[in-house]
């Protein structure tokens, strides 16, 4: 199986029961999820915080730690007979248990009973994001599912947090693993992309890719020549000369940790002049970002850095005007850059996004704004050695966006309408890669990949090889 | 949209609605699947019944026939304007269902109030197979998710299997397609599969290529050279010269029908002679049910034809003995075969198993058999014009299998198991293809794909190109 060393686990562990102090925790493992029958399965994916505590990567199991009694045991069963028949053999569960540190098991059958002794007890559990762990949950701790929606502990929370934001080297490891497949996937459509193709080809493409590298897709990929539509997940188009083609995608390594990269090329070789101009102000504020990346600073103040570069570049264009500091303040920029400048990464993609973004990208001192734009950005907090976030600006062309805005008369004094008619068809640009925070700044996370416009287009004429 | 003409689907409806005679007929579509937080999505699959009746394929919808007052009801919402802005304009749902000929939509937040006034009316649904839907029956019903399981209407049931068994012209069309793209993927594997790769690498290529072509997978292939391992997804074997792969995977095309084809070809260019003489066994067992096929001859028998040719084989092979009628009636061969010779293919590839076995392959009159061997036989019934099914023999070396047949001393007078220790490592050869139910016999649905050995091993050595 695919783990980390013994000691890791049990470290982790550690680290998390003095966090806690005292209590009962439980963790929920992952099930098969079917697909249009019961034993369809999609492809199994264990939960990320029962991987981060527990390693074990298969279907049907739970943990709990009793931290005052210090006892660790791990719910769930061995093959029977008829199943390893079936399915080959596999280790024992007992065994398997004491490769990540654990030296107790019990049946999973037991788990209602087992519970249901520890009377009084306060049982800390995660907040569930699958109906069938809402279900368990509901079932062994005999409340309603609303219930278990409102009573996930917060203590519980935050502590895993606290464990999960920092990545160790072994962690950046893998999350280098996980990029730098992303990176050969990204290079494998830059490659082979051509007018005339389908965009579900390059969806083949790369997938095939990452699954014959013995990865898995981090997420469902954005492959469109719409780029202006931000959660797109539709392959059904043409790629056409004159048009750009955005890739939103990236691997999650044979650990698990996923890679998230975005770029944007022209469909045939070369940008038009226009599209030349925005693209090249994105990459200001994607270079004004990755400059501001340092233990300390808020990752909401780089993102308003990253919205004023934006914002300077639209102006240059003609379609912002006015006070620029006062725009970004009220928001104006947001008709072009709609989203949040990154998120954090790790075992998921928008790392613990199950836990809670109020948790994950915000503190007590520190809450999301409310104000379109900012209220998608996912990260504001203070910057961490060890933190491994994206880096992803874009200016997006939305129409129906553009004309209700347009219609309320929204931030005239800031945006150029009459030009910006202009610009209606012109789709979307967005380049993303993914920092570690380091002692005094940040680091690139994997091998670089093309960004700049004359490596993009070098590539798009078949002028590099690798 | 991908979808039938209208009257396709208005067609279906009324005869289903002939069917049942009176009653509420309620339908539920299927949800966004969550892998690791909310919204991190598997890709969509809608319920084939959905589909079936109301063709129309985005999560979030549900729908209802009331017989007798005949009225037909989706139940959904439009996109918000915030959702447009994030993911592009989308038809408004009343112009999709009138597509497919539903002139009525209500808001899925009504439903509940709407069922609530259908009082003392007895609300047929289906068994739902995902925790949601279940959960989501029970709140709208005010039943307990253990009722839900229980209540589902047999009728129903009934009603929907009969139609769905039987393949329109239109629908034998689409199956072709996913059998032709299906072909595809194998030729891919069977001309690329090289000694030294691994399996990952395999299903990287055969993923790739169905995804290119606008389909999708139509479950969770095999491609191992452990074909003795029946239910296997593991993909991290190197291909060793000597031993054979076994490839079982299909396409989903892009109206969601399912394709199914196995091959086993030798990893190097040619089969050992062992190799060689068992999977001519399975080949004649293969073209024995195909040659039985035909309206009125129950799927059972077919498979106690391919068994009786099996056991045949083996014994020529020296691996059995005996009375082989005897043999075969006792379940002797089901050491070497544990599985059913086939299955329904339609939108599922095990074609309406969410509606349960029992009827989907099994009648009044003749119920499934608890032998072992036999009860895994999905398919028992009486064929009929427009029944598409496969035909999937093998001869399996289960290790743990045959060690507890010996241990246990079972079907000694038919089982040479001095001779068999010699195959305990030999692996697992099996062969698959679809076939529709004409008038008077069988088709083979879609392209041929080499099947015989000499094919098989002309394109193993390139000697044929396509």
């Amino acid at each position: 199986m695919n783990i980390f060393p013994k000691e890791t686990y049990i470290e982790r562990r550690n680290q998390l029961k003095k966090k806690m102090g005292s209590g009962l925790l439980l963790f929920l493992g992952n099930e098969e999820s079917s697909v249009n029958f019961k034993d369809n399965w999609y492809p199994f994916r264990q939960d990320s915080t029962f991987l981060y505590f527990f390693g074990l990567n298969m279907p049907g199991l739970a943990a709990m730690i009793d931290i005052d009694r210090d006892v660790e045991i791990i719910f769930g069963d061995n093959l029977t007979i008829e199943e390893s028949i079936w399915q080959g053999s596999h280790p024992a569960l007992l065994d398997l248990a004491s490769e990540i540190g654990v030296e107790k098991t019990i049946s999973k059958s037991e788990i209602s009973k087992f519970l249901s002794l520890l009377d009084n007890q306060r049982i800390h559990f995660l907040p569930p994001y699958r109906p069938e762990n809402s279900q368990k949950l509901a079932e062994w701790l005999e409340k309603s599912p609303v219930e278990i929606q409102s009573q996930a502990s917060v203590d519980f929370i935050k502590a895993v947090v606290s464990l999960r934001s920092v990545k160790s080297e072994e962690e950046i490891q893998e999350l280098t693993k996980a990029v730098n497949i992303s990176v050969s996937m990204h290079k494998k459509l830059m490659l082979e992309a051509k007018p005339g193709m389908k965009e579900h080809e390059l969806l083949g493409l790369v997938t095939g890719q990452v699954l014959s590298l013995g990865g898995s897709l981090s997420f469902p990929p954005i492959i469109t020549i719409d780029g202006q539509i931000l959660h797109n997940h539709n392959y059904s188009n043409t790629l056409v000369e004159g048009k750009m083609l955005l890739g939103d995608f990236g691997a999650e390594s044979g650990m698990h940790y996923a890679g998230d990269i975005t770029r944007t090329i022209p469909v045939g070789s070369r940008f038009t002049d226009s599209q030349r101009e925005v693209y090249q102000i994105v990459l200001h504020a994607y270079q004004t970002a990755v400059d501001a990346l340092k233990p300390g600073i808020r990752f909401k103040e780089v993102h308003l850095l990253a919205c004023r570069k934006l914002a300077e570049g639209l102006k240059d264009l003609g379609l912002m005007k006015g006070d620029l500091d006062e725009a970004v303040n009220q928001g104006a920029h947001a008709l072009f850059f709609q989203c949040g400048l990154g998120h954090m990464m790790g075992m998921d993609v928008h790392d613990m996004e199950d836990l809670g973004e109020e948790y994950v990208g915000y503190t007590e001192d520190l809450k999301k704004s409310t104000q379109f734009g900012l209220k998608s950005l996912r990260l504001g907090r203070e910057l961490e050695k060890g933190f491994v976030l994206t880096i992803e600006p874009g200016i997006y062309f939305i129409p129906k966006l553009i004309d209700l805005w347009q219609a309320k008369k929204l931030h005239r004094e800031y945006i150029d309408y009459e030009k910006l008619a202009r610009y209606r068809d012109f789709g979307g640009i967005r380049v993303e890669d993914a920092y570690v925070i380091t002692e005094t700044g940040s680091m690139l996370l994997g091998d670089p990949l093309e960004i700049e416009i004359k490596a993009v287009e070098g590539i798009r004429k078949g002028k590099t090889s690798f």
